[in-house]
């Protein structure tokens, strides 16, 4: 499985338009860690389960479950772990999964904060909101 | 034209693997500003021509021109100007292009600087370089 899927998760997981600085963390041979990412590991957190984490962000379970295995060979600790015993609920992150989260969001918070003047002197240079091209993501949703 | 054009451009922009943050800067409405279309900014700069940035840049004049012009629309001034009756050598950024480019790399310069401390953590956390999954990108390159 090519990394570039992890990439489209990152296209995807927003449901409506971004707003903000967008960070992927590229670590010069391929491997990166981005929003997408993230998010399906936040969600994991949260359902327990790959499967209800999949069905909540919309994709597939064999996708979300190639997602977090490749995050898992990316780095030497995993990021999950599965209590085959347990009915639904079973799946919690490691306590490097909790890490990997907690320093993917301190990078887009630091990163938010020191960049606030140059992302508002841009904000204010836009042209009237009418004169934006309509994107695909905004005619999807009407 | 659809601003995910832009995005592709971020996408291919890199001839080699990315090292380090990837950052494009949302506007909460669809636009934005990133890496792909500072570098063809860039590249008009030290070309001087569209045409021949495109060509430096393996894209075509046309897919340039519309990036070019969805720059342009996206924000109240123009970014470059054009000298119809000079041979070769046609475009200049005007100051606004210039301070565009300047305060992208300006949010990229601060946001490394404030998440060095973060991102190599995350690096130190990779598994070996053998165990990564080969990117299409890597394949390509051979």
């Amino acid at each position: 499985m090519a990394p570039q899927n992890i990439e489209e998760a990152d296209e995807t997981a927003a449901p409506r338009p971004r707003d903000g600085l967008f960070i992927r963390v590229y670590f010069g041979d391929g491997r990166h860690v981005g929003p997408g990412m993230i998010e399906l590991l936040e969600t994991i957190r949260a359902e327990r389960s790959i499967l209800s984490a999949a069905r909540r962000m919309g994709m597939s379970y064999r996708r979300a479950w190639l997602l977090v295995d490749e995050i898992g060979r990316n780095f030497r600790e995993p990021v999950v772990e599965t209590h085959p015993g347990r009915r639904g609920h079973g799946t919690d992150l490691t306590p490097f999964g909790e890490r990997l989260i907690a320093l993917y969001r301190e990078i887009e918070q630091r990163s938010a904060a020191a960049t606030r003047s140059a992302v508002e002197e841009l904000r204010a240079a836009l042209s009237p909101a009418g004169k934006a091209p309509e994107t695909t993501r905004e005619k999807a949703e009407g």
